[in-house]
């Protein structure tokens, strides 16, 4: 067997987990003989049903899943991990602004961020609960760990972004690639077609419909979450799940040659991003967990209208928040 | 690209099918290489909800997912398909008798049996939805299909009794071999441990303590699934799901040598089982979708009135359903 890896999962308990820690500890991402050591991190108030997730998971006899552990604080969840999924967040409450939704979320993010430094030195972290871009940089300020080793998910909106492609242009969805998502895992993030290829070919060539691109193409991506809630009647869980995996997989799997794809990462002021800001762009790995924005993509100037639309959002979301940085 | 599979879901809105579908469409079990064609199955009332998993599993851009389809009956939904999992059953009602439960799914697998005449050459079925023993023996009775392509689910138990046993000796699960589930899904299931083995080792030598495998293991195993609800608030559905995968798998992989698992299928009379009932027994494959029966196992005077419990229950639900056969 391989060395094993230590993975945390905040928000254990609840629905995205549900779907992310039976692929994980399958073996499905890290290897099917790398042991899994899960860290599964809830509040106390659900430990009870956290329990029950534990129990099915030990039901499920993967040879790889080594070790579950529970806990209720993030100092002892994190100790000694490899990799964290930072799932968990409070949700919007009814009637609640995004202002607010930022603001309780922050305290976690603070906690959470301090408790890495006490993960192993390779740990890397990602983050899927919401404000996604806004959370990791809490986290990422309040911690010793290096700034690259942190990332917030927009994979989900790039799954998406594809599959919409791939349908309007009749294709298969591996068809698709270079797709980027600019910005914020917001109903403001840019979804870019200017630079998506379609069978190697520029997308807008293929599909040859600028209306539909601008006009329902980047509504459809950016109000998809909307979509499925009003759809399933529950928010998208499998999809979140399986767009972390996938997330995780790029950074540690080589970027295939002409390639990219999406992540929010702390910007070193390229495309003219305030540096320090966690923000979508496309990325390459070597698959050693590192990655590198790729330069120079050209951009039209109502591309650059759309992306300075979601950089002012972060700018926005980060003024929220600055006592905590 | 392989040759692809066309594979049915039934119940496809539900919980197990949520944490199954979407393994099925990432390639994690028929191959990376080999697109997916899948139906989904389900009752006219919760086609919208239906609509809101198909929208996740194209937000999850998997590139060995070719078609989602929809349908609210069998006949269609089984067109042309290779492999079907019939998840869907009608769940037990308040102060629901068991006989009553069998009654009112039988009609269902009854429909959903003759719709596989509709299904490909090749096509295998296998039964989660319970009682999926008795829904397994409706179906085959009322199909074309040949008897020895249906199979029920055993392997849940076959996983918890593996847990169970490795947790109790303190080495990681992989150790433990040769586990099987007897006769009935159900709490009358006999998980066998004079046969299981521990590293090669009888288990019941390993573990050496006689009292906790009678009083103890067995029960654990048998009232599992009640013990996830009263944790977690709500049905086993992940590990549900993986044993349905690890069922397909162990039955398209060969067994490895001195190794079995368990499934439930038609009895040609080995160990005494009525020919044509669904019972669970240890099975070899080849790696084709074929089972043998591993014959010859001994049993003590005890595990034999277990075993004859279990079959016993099963000689019952048939009697419920005779006029379906």
């Amino acid at each position: 067997m391989a060395v094993p890896i230590r993975v945390a999962v905040s928000g254990a308990a609840g629905q995205i987990s549900y779907s992310l820690l039976f692929r994980i500890a399958s073996g499905e991402i890290f290897g099917a003989d790398r042991p899994v050591h899960l860290h599964m991190l809830e509040i106390p108030q659900v430990m009870d049903k956290l329990e029950g997730v534990a129990m099915e998971l030990t039901d499920c006899a993967f040879p790889t899943l080594a070790e579950i552990k529970m806990f209720d604080n993030a100092d002892e969840a994190f100790d000694g991990i490899n990799q964290a999924f930072l799932v968990g967040s409070r949700p919007r409450g009814p009637g609640m602004e995004r202002a607010e939704l930022i603001k309780v979320n922050g305290p976690i993010f603070v906690g959470q961020g301090k408790a890495l430094n006490r993960a192993a030195d390779d740990v890397r972290c990602m983050v899927v609960g919401n404000p996604a871009n806004t959370n990791c940089l809490i986290a990422m300020n309040n911690s010793d760990v290096p700034n690259d080793r942190f990332s917030a998910m927009m994979r989900l909106d790039e799954n998406r972004a594809k599959s919409q492609l791939a349908a309007k242009a009749g294709v298969p969805v591996a068809d698709v690639s270079n797709a980027t998502i600019w910005g914020n895992h917001s109903n403001n993030q840019y979804p870019d077609f200017e630079n998506a290829k379609i069978d190697g070919k520029p997308a807008a060539e293929v599909i040859n419909d600028e209306a539909w691109l601008r006009d329902t193409f980047i509504p459809t991506v950016q109000e998809r979450g909307a979509a499925v809630i009003k759809a399933r009647g529950a928010s998208s869980a499998a999809s979140a799940a399986s767009a972390a995996l996938d997330h995780v997989n790029s950074l540690i799997t080589p970027t295939p040659a002409g390639d990219w794809f999406s992540a929010s990462v702390c910007s070193n002021g390229e495309y003219d991003v305030d540096p320090g800001l966690m923000f979508g762009f496309p990325l390459t790995s070597t698959g050693n967990g590192d990655w590198k924005v790729v330069e120079g993509l050209p951009m039209s100037d109502w591309a650059r209208g759309k992306f300075e639309a979601s950089l002012n959002e972060l700018r926005t979301e980060r003024e929220v928040v600055k006592d905590l940085l």
